[in-house]
């Protein structure tokens, strides 16, 4: 990755030095949104929603943290003792899990977890809408059978999703529109990360429903173990191996 | 101004309404940066920096407030008995004007103050950075001239800037440079508010130092009477007409 093209490791390195900054993401429809990051990326566990919390009871074993970020969840479970290792592609996001004291942390993109030997983890982290780096269901379904490889007969995922259709933001009700008319699913955004003059490549997240999460969990040999809920559209799936 | 124009007053309305929204600002140069709008555009006095504290000391008569926003400075003198006229180029940060209290309060752009008669007003606002309202130091003169004509004998406009050389950051100093080579002031910056998919028109923003606010002035007819300073950047001009 050409420095200028990762935005979202200079928002983090700026907050873990200033704490300061900011994460505006840009949608292919020209619909601009500032998130809560960097600020949450850097949240500890008080702080976090309680359905994360819950979430954490169900980590076991050797962790795959896909996608890190600045490694809370990493950082997290490792102090608890947990053999952790968070992988990112943001190349300046992985040295600040390494300035924070992340033990093992590796510029990798999803794409390429397929490098992992078979049976490496018993739980792979995609917390904070990382379901969304499965891009698109298709991918999703590629990337879940390189998962079940990687990983021990009883492993757990453990992914966070917002469900799309719990909106009144007609922006993003048109979005869904304009997603089934090109052929995509409605939640599958098309984004890039701005920081300054920094910005990335465009990439597709995918935002599912439940049901839309089921049906891709099929054929894949993965299945819902139980749903964790929160006040709001967020939501964490425990998806296990069928028996 | 056609509604998807109004980024800032979007974003005025949707705070107003529920306490949440963000302004981004594009440069032109693809700089983006988020501000602490609108949170501050609906700040009380207390919450104020205290060289905007400080400048409310000189305000006098009737008064003029140039690029109003969501009111905070209108509403505070008319609460005091000042009356006061808030002025703003966005048709829904003047709803909000309106909706706050505000009595006086008018869709109108800085090019069109040369509508008010002769001597209207004793004091003229322009703060939040709004010196950069003039855009160009020759249409800064051109207003001069127009707020000389609407202004009594002892009137004051009371202008908030902050100084663009007082920085440390690679892509302002390039910046700065980059206006140079194109016959611009280096703190003139280019740039468009955004909101959600909403977008201005880009318009240019004047931001100047102290010794350069002064040559702006000279042969307008008025003078600096003094800066008001803060602690970082920003600072306040009391300006005043020739003896």
């Amino acid at each position: 990755m050409k420095p200028e093209k990762d935005a979202y490791g200079q928002e983090i390195w700026t907050y873990f030095n200033r704490r300061a900054g900011f994460e505006i993401v840009e949608r292919d429809d020209g619909y601009f949104h500032v998130t809560s990051g960097p600020r949450i990326y850097f949240s500890e566990f008080e702080e976090w929603p309680d359905h994360e919390k819950k979430a954490m009871e169900f980590v076991k074993g050797r962790v795959l943290d896909i996608g890190c970020g600045a490694g809370r969840h990493s950082l997290y479970l490792q102090k608890r003792g947990f053999d952790v290792i968070g992988i990112d592609n943001s190349p300046l996001a992985i040295k600040v899990c390494k300035l924070r004291g992340l033990k093992k942390a590796k510029v990798m993109s999803i794409d390429e977890i397929g490098e992992f030997p078979p049976h490496s983890f018993d739980t792979v982290l995609m917390l904070g809408n990382n379901f969304g780096l499965f891009g698109s269901p298709k991918k999703a379904k590629e990337l879940l059978e390189k998962l079940y490889e990687i990983t021990t007969s009883k492993a757990l995922i453990i992914a966070e999703s917002r469900d799309p259709y719990k909106t009144d933001n007609p922006a993003h009700l048109e979005y869904h529109e304009f997603n089934r008319k090109r052929g995509r699913m409605p939640g599958q955004v098309r984004i890039r990360v701005r920081f300054e003059k920094y910005v990335t490549e465009w990439f597709d997240y995918l935002l599912v429903s439940k049901d839309e999460m089921k049906e891709i969990l099929e054929g894949t040999g993965w299945e819902i173990k139980r749903f964790i809920d929160s006040s709001n559209a967020q939501y964490i799936a425990v998806i296990q191996k069928h028996a």
